[in-house]
């Protein structure tokens, strides 16, 4: 049984491996080698916290496994604490042993910025210069990070509801070399890639801000009732996902297919275009857009990768058990 | 963050600590203040195993977590490992973070013997002399070891589908100085308790096998089709269970709501009685029968004791997380 501490992941993990992890398991998904549990999520009725359980099998990388953790809205201001704490506990799928601990902090905020990469990798127009972001906060500032590095980006473009944010991302863009600009909603569509990042309840993007050829990726809807992109978007998209029963329920096509715009199978898994079952992009004037919901599915790989790099570097605290 | 592996757990925990846990978290779970969470369950398609998460959260004890693990049939044989594999995880309900890490196989087997127990001594007569015992492996042996606590018992009787294992149940009886006879499902009727604890899918103990008075606790049934006594026995008894919703779909309860015989609200929860808003057993005559479906919280409130234990004794391994 082997523990890879959270503060162990920002010196072990990178993007890249990062990005591996989840491109290989969304493919995994996608050929029916690997699937997610239902998902557990608990208002605890203590502390205002969410708790649950994110669980998964990969048959192909044999990674088996939960995600356990949530939300502690209080943690930051009454103990210093980050709000989002969570754990990844992995089994061995021979036996149903326990094999490793691993904190899942930094990992889930990696995970969820290698699924838009990914995404950005198979679906953006290979030509994409602007991309622009939804959100400024501080997931923004790692799906911003790992997205430039998925083409040559010369200009980053952001949008805020709290426009003093904005610095945030603004200062990702200039380690990375990039020029930054704030603009209006309307002013996305200059981009050829967009990134949604918020915890919106309404949508800010709207379908006429997004310019012929775009590829957007909606990263911040994860439950009933949130939304940050006009329903009519996803009707003019091509819509992919992590996991369509997500996308549909709890993610951002929930909106379209409960008015009617798209149906179930409008939407595609992100996990084939990978694999070449489906084209994804098939023109440059098509706006292409990712659900991305999350799935336990990630974590589980993510934590997997960091298992492997802490043995390699003999960082991992064995535990007979 | 503590560890406690299950090869400590033998040395720490005691049946009277398992005991005092289950009842306690019964009786929380009857006041409201302790909830179990949907219980995931899968069959992964992997050395035909069923692997899953059961969780809860009791906020009179502050114990949050989950037991997570499940059957690898081929454990045994191929490996010499047991069968039935599960680790308990508990979580710090103030912030989200992991607070311990608890072997979970003995534990498991503690608290469904403990579970029986405690229904004895709550709805069994107080001059109950004769127990039954109907099944013989290896999980029977516990359940009756906890049961000869309760009362003062003269006699044990035992019956199991395959006679050869009689012995096993035997030995417990003679360890605790008390008469052993084999009989036939008739002889049940001698018995002023009952504890069932099989996996069959067709009842054995017939409503008619079962003398007025007498307790019966179901403790084998905990999934759709299971089924170890006659439908009709619960039409005839007064039935307390753990959780009545799962009493009802997956317990023993499950066969008798189907037909018909009793409705949801004719299951009462053993917590009520332990809290005394429910009178429990009322006549001598009367026959009481405890549907043990076997509930993640029970898991976490003996996880939570044998930490306690680990402490104590400075047995716990700590590990900064």
């Amino acid at each position: 049984m082997l523990i890879i501490p959270e503060c162990e992941i920002a010196d072990l993990m990178t993007r890249e491996v990062a990005f591996d992890a989840v491109e290989k398991v969304f493919a995994a998904m996608a050929s029916g080698d690997a699937y997610n549990f239902p998902v557990v999520r608990e208002a605890i009725g203590h502390e205002d916290a969410l708790y649950g359980f994110k669980g998964g099998f990969d048959r192909a990388g044999l990674t088996l496994g939960l995600k356990a953790g949530g939300y502690w809205p209080n943690n930051l201001e009454k103990r210093g604490l980050i709000n989002h704490q969570s754990t990844v506990f992995l089994f061995d799928p021979d036996t149903g042993k326990p094999s490793a601990m691993v904190g899942g902090n930094l990992l889930t905020a990696l995970r969820t910025a290698a699924a838009s990469s990914v995404s950005i990798k198979h679906l953006a127009r290979k030509d994409a210069k602007v991309i622009g972001m939804i959100g400024a906060g501080h997931q923004a500032a790692f799906q911003l990070r790992a997205a430039l590095e998925q083409r040559v980006f010369e200009k980053v473009i952001g949008w805020n509801y709290h426009p003093e944010m904005l610095p945030n991302i603004e200062k990702v863009a200039n380690d990375a070399g990039v020029a930054f600009g704030a603009v209006e909603l309307n002013g996305m569509a200059e981009a050829d890639v967009i990134i949604s990042i918020t915890s919106a309840f309404a949508p800010s993007l709207m379908a006429d801000h997004v310019a012929p050829g775009t590829h957007v990726a909606c990263m911040g809807t994860d439950t009933k009732g949130k939304q940050e992109v006009e329903a009519a978007l996803l009707a003019k998209a091509s819509v992919f996902t992590d996991e369509v029963a997500q996308s549909i329920t709890i993610g951002e096509a929930q909106h379209a297919v409960a008015q009617g715009l798209i149906a179930e199978s409008d939407v595609a898994q992100l996990g084939a275009v990978i694999n070449g079952t489906n084209p994804g992009r098939i023109s440059d004037d098509q706006i292409t857009l990712f659900d991305g919901t999350g799935v336990g599915l990630q974590d589980l790989a993510v934590a997997a990768s960091v298992v492997d790099l802490a043995v390699q570097k003999g960082i991992a605290i064995k535990v007979d058990f």
